[in-house]
């Protein structure tokens, strides 16, 4: 559809591997990707709402790039990450659209049409009408609970690795007396395992649980040459706890 | 193989999802993919006869498309359904292929390089003798079957969301009192499920199992925030049943 | 990364579907792949010792083709097979990489960037000190053993189709009197299996065991319409036995 409406655009695909109705993992991995990508106009579609009252949308950030997609958080993780959100726009005019609209491809019959004629060269605002910024829906990112010596967390993404990534940063890690070096539990479920925090993988011996900081500055698991999502039965929004080992 | 040859060429991926030696499927898939791609040079290869008999083609539409793969049905579905068949040749000619051609990747060896040459400039004709339309393979679309109640139909294609999309249209729905809203039951084997019509997946609950159109105009069958395919033990060619309750 | 630093690269995948840390698999693949891609910048990260002492290298082939990824042995298969390493340079400068470089994804914060400082117009030697060639880490390639009536083979790799390449040439089959239309037995572990060697699936009945030369002439094992690797459980690694029977 983009080459149709646009065909000297540069399309680049990030991913068609989020899980379906995964919008949260969607836009944690939009908002982990941007930052290498090239300033574009940016289609993102995990959209379990389509057909139904959510409004599709053009979202225009701080620094220049545009977002379209559906108005259920899934592009605003990354907007706001990237300088915030400038301009947001309902995607009313149906000059842009493919029609038909059907009922349940809204990716190939709206998204994609408006980012190709804005890469086309359409106005931002001729898009349709204007929506508040503060209006935008917007997806709560859960937060890790710091306790004296162990961290609550939660799985919030799972690569092909099977490296499971936590909803804690460095700073949560310290906060409990983790550094590199220190020797900590993992717990899932009634499950305990024995892990060592280090910075890179070539510390570590083959078969070790590794906690350590990933690409994208997040706490996350790995097995040193195995799957830590396997072991730890791990998958989005499951807790897991790590317990900071007397000494 | 295609840049090696045609350098400026824009090479689109429509799939590389296509089940092995699934020529019916893959037909479908091109037949339902291609009216909203440019019009271009379209390789499809799912070639169970590879070094074998079976020509390889190069096929001309009504609306401008060529089509480059094996006689074996699958690129006709969608030539058929796009307008028709203007002309058709065998590749006969081995200055467009690569020599030494192997025995079992004709993908590489002659399909991509005759569509590269023709992106390149070479005319249709240069590729080999012509072959008469009406000789080249087709494949029998199977047909569902409508009766009073009840309609017949087969699995054609299941997506990566484990909708399962039927060789049925809302027309065959209606012939047997069927609209959205109309509450039906499936039966797969000796299994019964009970299924609503509708046109959105957001008119339904989570869970419920929905008929509806998909966006290529098939009916399908979804689970809402699940997998058709798995609770129907769906795969392509099995017979699902749709019965209309008595109300 | 790519697209950021030389907008007008071409960028074309090769796989993304190499297994975790397959360093001798990605080096096959890649080998078997180049002499069909064009002369350019062949970017290839399989990489478990990231973070650690291996060196980040480029390395320039005799013809032309610059490879860009670790010194793990990934890129010298290929380099080797395609007329030979004219220099290679460890890539210690800087100026080329995206700062702050992360422990764990060198081939975003590296070698992309990299290969893309090349695209875009980079002199090779300005990438870093120079490597004697001989010093580059090189992989022992497995060969095939061949007896008297028996080849004793290991497993290269899988494709999707489940086809089992070996690590045989059509020479090693001839060298234990295995020709087209030799029948043979295919020993994995304690089973046997009876196959017949053909050119092209084509010869043979649905279900039957073939020996075949690939597209990519050496040695594999396919079952007509079905998965020669879940026949024999092959995995990469695994010993295979070709056995010539008694006729």
């Amino acid at each position: 559809m983009i080459k149709r409406i646009a065909p000297e655009a540069d399309v680049i695909d990030i991913t068609h591997g989020i899980a379906p109705q995964a919008v949260l993992q969607g836009a944690l991995v939009l908002a982990n990707t941007l930052p290498y990508m090239p300033v574009g106009i940016h289609v993102a579609v995990v959209d379990p709402g389509v057909g139904g009252r959510r409004r599709p949308l053009a979202v225009r950030g701080e620094d220049g790039r545009v977002y379209v997609g559906p108005d259920n958080g899934l592009l605003l993780v990354a907007a706001d990450k990237l300088g915030g959100v400038e301009a947001a726009v309902e995607l009313a005019n149906d000059t842009f659209r493919l029609e038909p609209v059907s009922m349940t491809f809204h990716g190939r019959d709206i998204f994609s049409p408006v980012a190709a004629h804005l890469a086309a060269g359409t106005g931002f605002d001729e898009l349709g009408p204007s929506v508040a910024v503060d209006e935008l829906t917007r997806l709560e990112i859960p937060r890790a609970e710091v306790g004296e010596r162990r961290l609550r967390a939660i799985v919030l993404y799972i690569d092909r690795f099977g490296n499971v990534q936590l909803n804690a940063s460095v700073e949560d890690l310290e906060a409990v007396g983790i550094v590199p070096g220190t020797e900590v539990e993992v717990e899932a479920g009634f499950d305990a395992f024995y892990a060592v925090t280090a910075r890179t993988f070539d510390d570590v011996r083959r078969g070790d649980v590794v906690l350590y900081e990933d690409a994208y500055r997040n706490v996350a698991l790995a097995v040193n040459g195995g799957s830590a999502a396997d072991m730890f039965s791990a998958r989005p929004n499951r807790e897991l706890r790590i317990r900071r080992r007397e000494t």
